[in-house]
């Protein structure tokens, strides 16, 4: 980490090439927090091109000074991208805008003085979000504050400040325009202040850039010039001819946009989980059920699978930020019931791929070793994020069972670093007696049943929380003496694949 | 209605043309009940040609012999639809089939006899389905019991009995097929039961004919033998280039397959009211948040916009039957207590539409003329089953209002005698007190304001529950002096366009 001096150094160099962007007619655009998605915006912001080819903006992201951040900064400076990204663009967009000399990061904070458009990608976090009563919503909006703060003590007048954090509803109008108006204010700033909000839909994922540069966004005002500027300025690295923009009539729709489509989501995962425990006990195979009815196209398609659980920094937790804002922001007295039920049911959902587990080796699971595959929250993606795979592991480590977790993605568990993280698949399986299978990485989907039992090398359990063993393998592990049992598969519990004989 | 021996009469000539079919080798095809299903698959299955142009079957519709059917048996000899549709391919495949002589209909359970296909298309009620425990559901099986018995006295050994009718889970195993197995064994027949499910997913409105013809249709045999029969059956009148068949590996995922597609669409409308309420107390339009989400193809746009209610044969039962299937019909003790929320909160909906009228009108509706347009469940169709305008009406009348109805599609409301439908829109708006817009039917969208206020002749108030009126026409009613209020339509709220001055 670069002391204060080092930083300031450092950014003059970096100042000087964006002001003569910044001549050249370019936005210098400065990017607040460089996470999952702050360093992936700046990345698409970099890649902006007019038709000649010449890019429309200069992007500096600006990370904290401290250990658990600077590395991003350090990364993204390299040429590289701070999250391992399965979406190859990434990188290539990264590399290509430091060789360019139009995408920089800095902990220096002088950066907001010469931009022209700041986004705002901070971490806003829920905690408490299982269980109890909604006035238990503890949001952390610290941070968010201080970080709003920062902009207001060092932005220039006329830049536009665009928030694309996922914030409580009301936030805009209630948090960062009182704060960016006292601060203004107190350095004498008469200029109207431009503030929008625009809320990302990044997914990581094999179409990281897409999801940003090809993809719908919603955006809106405290004003009409505020939402002028957004839009002219989303438009530069938005293809707006695959995704035209959508504006709202103000920042609280915006908001609240954001928070209803993932509690949406949420919701239609934690309905499935009912379906789950209701098809399992018929007896029947709900993802062909549910294939089975994904062909209504346009109003069916889009229902969700059994599965293990839900993980991520959206689903866990935006609907709390709906209910926490409307209360302590907006004033409003509803409810959402059945939105926080869902978040509920998601959180407690690997508590049944334990039932199951249970199910195939007995109750007691001291000493039984078990083998999870998978710890990231997604398929094919490093991400650990508030993972399901945390509340499986608490409890298996509380009932004493031997646990190897395996992940090709993830070389070290940053939020379960007690959990042995075994690097070669193989060793992870070395004569264990259940293998999980909580994610379906493509690693795994391509295992064949006789490399599971080789590497095995003895029957064993397996609990499928993913779909990932296909009938024709679950009948040949089955067939060599293995116990079988999977999450939203009646047929194979119907079939009596997991008792003991 | 025709009584034993006028039907056996009327039936011979049938049977003596249907047979001179069968004989060039067509099937007999016996569609048992002829509602808003029967009647249209009916007419579809007696419009199926090859590819020369000749019928693939010959249809017999038979409903009983009683006062509230026979009326669809006249009806559908006549020539004409039994049910009044927005469809004209209906009332066309009807009159072409009649007038072919390949369409047909009786109240003659001889028909049963020379059938190679029968297809099961009854009623089968759940009551009670509001409130309360699961255990209180009651399920109609009387009526289903004694038409698959009906069907075992008299189908032919070897016809294909096709259950459409959606049954509670389990009810093809449990119900079906033990009762015909019985009644098959005392007649003697020892030929293989062919028997298998396939359920429809008719869809009353402007595209009725293809929702059988041209859309998804998942099957399951008890064997299959029954499947294939099922199958080949199904392609003579399904355009599987368009829609292929899915076949599911037995009857209880069938069953489960349509209470689950139902229970997920009545879910999601209950998690929109939520929203609903939300958006109204932060002076949101929910229509636009909901608009500018849908964009998102594939995931989210299938999202539920906020409304009136829920009504139909449909959405407000059918999770009631896969929860009573399970737990009477197949031994399960899985609850689905957020599937049986939605309909419970789908069910009360229409009194925030009640509470709206009264934060515009005041509490006291002693009096009070009310206006409500529609009783339809579905806009655009004459549809009354489980209306949702019911509870808003015996609610109005409780509290003393002077109601009149209007609806362009309904001449007659069967479940509401007693609330005076009035033909005339005028009639029914000429120096009402307060509108209701129920159900967005086109008539109503064409409504101009100044048409609405010369109707009245005078400032009225106007709530909107299905986002009937845009912005534009509600800001000349205000202008002329109206209050105004709607369902997800917060930003009314905030604008103040209904407090009394």
């Amino acid at each position: 980490v670069p002391t204060e001096g080092e930083s300031r150094a450092a950014f003059a160099h970096i100042r000087k090439q964006a002001l003569a962007h910044q001549a050249a007619g370019r936005r210098i655009v400065v990017v607040q927090g460089l996470g999952f998605v702050g360093a992936a915006v700046a990345a698409v912001v970099a890649g902006a091109r007019n038709s000649a080819g010449d890019p429309l903006n200069v992007v500096i992201g600006v990370d904290r000074p401290e250990a658990d951040s600077y590395w991003k900064v350090a990364a993204l400076n390299a040429g590289r991208a701070p999250i391992a990204s399965p979406d190859p663009a990434l990188a290539g967009l990264i590399a290509e805008g430091v060789a360019c000399h139009s995408l920089f990061a800095t902990t220096c904070e002088d950066a907001y003085e010469i931009a022209n458009v700041i986004i705002v990608d901070v971490h806003l976090d829920a905690a408490n979000r299982v269980g109890g009563a909604e006035t238990d919503i503890d949001v952390g909006l610290a941070s968010f504050r201080s970080a709003v703060q920062t902009v207001g003590r060092r932005m220039s007048p006329d830049a536009l400040v665009l928030i694309e954090t996922t914030v409580p509803v009301g936030a805009c109008t209630e948090i960062a325009e009182p704060i960016l108006r006292e601060e203004r204010r107190r350095r004498g700033i008469t200029a109207p202040l431009q503030l929008a909000h625009a809320y990302e839909r990044v997914m990581p994922g094999p179409r990281y850039v897409d999801s940003i540069r090809a993809y719908w966004r919603s955006y809106a005002g405290i004003d009409d010039s505020s939402a002028q500027a957004a839009r002219a300025f989303l438009s530069t690295f938005i293809d707006t001819d695959v995704a035209p923009l959508w504006e709202l009539p103000d920042t609280t729709s915006s908001e609240l946009g954001k928070l209803l489509e993932n509690s949406y989501r949420s919701l239609n995962i934690a309905f499935m989980y009912e379906w789950t425990l209701l098809a399992e006990s018929l007896g029947a195979n709900l993802f062909e059920i549910v294939d089975a009815i994904r062909v209504r196209k346009g109003t069916h398609d889009n229902m969700r699978y059994p599965g293990f659980g839900v993980g991520g920094y959206c689903l866990t937790k935006d609907s709390l930020l709906a209910q926490w804002g409307a209360e302590h922001l907006l004033g409003s007295d509803v409810k959402l019931p059945m939105t926080l039920a869902a978040l509920d049911t998601n959180y407690h959902m690997p508590k049944h791929t334990l039932d199951l587990l249970r199910l195939a080796v007995g109750d007691d699971l001291g000493g039984v070793t078990v083998s999870l595959l998978g710890i990231s929250y997604l398929a094919d993606v490093g991400d650990t994020r508030n993972s399901p795979a945390e509340l499986l592991c608490d409890e298996l480590l509380a009932a004493g069972a031997a646990l190897r977790a395996h992940d090709p993605h993830i070389a070290e568990w940053r939020e379960r670093p007690h959990v042995p993280l075994v690097d070669d698949l193989d060793l992870a399986l070395r004569n264990t007696d259940a293998i999980v299978m909580a994610v379906p990485h493509s690693e795994y989907r391509r295992l064949m049943p006789q490399d599971i039992h080789d590497a095995v090398g003895r029957p064993a359990v397996l609990v499928d929380a993913q779909n990932v063993i296909t009938d024709a393998a679950a009948s040949v592990l089955r067939e060599a003496g293995w116990l079988l049992i999977g999450v939203g598969k009646g047929h194979w519990q119907s079939a009596g694949y997991h008792r003991t004989s």
